[in-house]
């Protein structure tokens, strides 16, 4: 299928959030959460729940409740994280909730144990096989979920845990910089470099 | 380098308690967390830290430390979690903590948005990585960390996510179950099924 090794996916990935208008298969998708489905979960609880939104109308309201609760958070936010959301361009707007072709909402039910862990944990694996499969996205956190708790009925027992948009990249900037990883790496014990 | 997919990876992957006193390459396990090095995180922040314990006593200490919290937690579970443990055979004895050749401790920096997030995004990779290199590991969270935490000089500003024993599988036991992933996904909606 292919020859990229994980590091080189984990290489290559970087976060899209622009996103061209070519279809996305739902078969690809559904490959990716499968992957997901095998990860490991605390207890084996399998906490992870996907609702893949396909319908147009149903990604603009998704987009316009998100964009609610975005402009609250960037009405108050301040400190550090302000000044890197700022730098970077970041603002309440949220029009890849729209524009990608595919999102794929996922949930953690409460109740399993360290059911928000295992859930991220899984969302590592999606964003590896998306890769692979040559589809961007980024894990988008809404600040306030309930509205999109209410647009797809999603039960009380149920967190949002991200929202992830899926399409073909069409953004051009480039991969963030990141720490090798003797620079946050120890031997024995903290501050012990690997020589 | 290799020619599964990340799908085949995941598939094949499986949980391992048991490991062979086969040396582990510190090379191959730098590759896996360099690996995670590449993972997205809240505004970039890069929250992962890694303790990489080789020392056969500072092991034998870690083990120590954690059973002493297992023995409590063991001790105190009830209900539908206790019946699980049970059924699977598992106790307060974590030998694995001293038997594989090497172990990974993976923090969080407290203070970076969403960093527990981002550090199992993050550990998913780090599973995958390991399952192409041969190695097995599970995602081990102590019951109470405290003993560890002073055991390799961790500063109070960082939280221990997860510990990994990594090394060669001697574990005979089978993958659990997974659910399919039409069994946990929706079709724009909760409860409407992926035809």
């Amino acid at each position: 299928m292919r020859e990229s090794s994980v590091l080189e996916l984990a290489r290559r990935r970087k976060t899209v959030r622009k996103f061209l208008s070519d279809p996305v298969s739902l078969m690809d998708v559904l490959l990716a959460l499968e992957a997901a489905c095998q990860a490991p979960s605390g207890a084996n609880a399998q906490p992870w729940r996907f609702v893949i939104v396909t319908d147009p109308n149903k990604k603009r309201r998704i987009r316009e409740e998100c964009e609610k609760g975005e402009r609250k958070f960037y009405s108050k936010v301040r400190g550090e994280l302000k000044e890197w959301l700022l730098s970077k361009g970041f603002s309440w707007k949220k029009p890849f909730l729209e524009e990608a072709p595919i999102l794929v909402l996922v949930f953690s039910e409460k109740r399993a144990p360290h059911s928000t862990r295992s859930v991220w944990l899984a969302i590592g694996y999606i964003l590896l096989a998306l890769e692979e499969l040559g589809l961007g996205t980024v894990t988008y956190t809404p600040s306030d979920p309930k509205g999109v708790l209410d647009e797809v009925k999603a039960p009380k027992e149920n967190r949002l845990e991200a929202i992830l948009p899926i399409g073909v990249s069409a953004d051009e900037k480039l991969k963030e910089p990141r720490l090798g990883v003797k620079e946050v790496s120890f031997l024995n014990y903290w501050e012990n470099p690997i020589s």
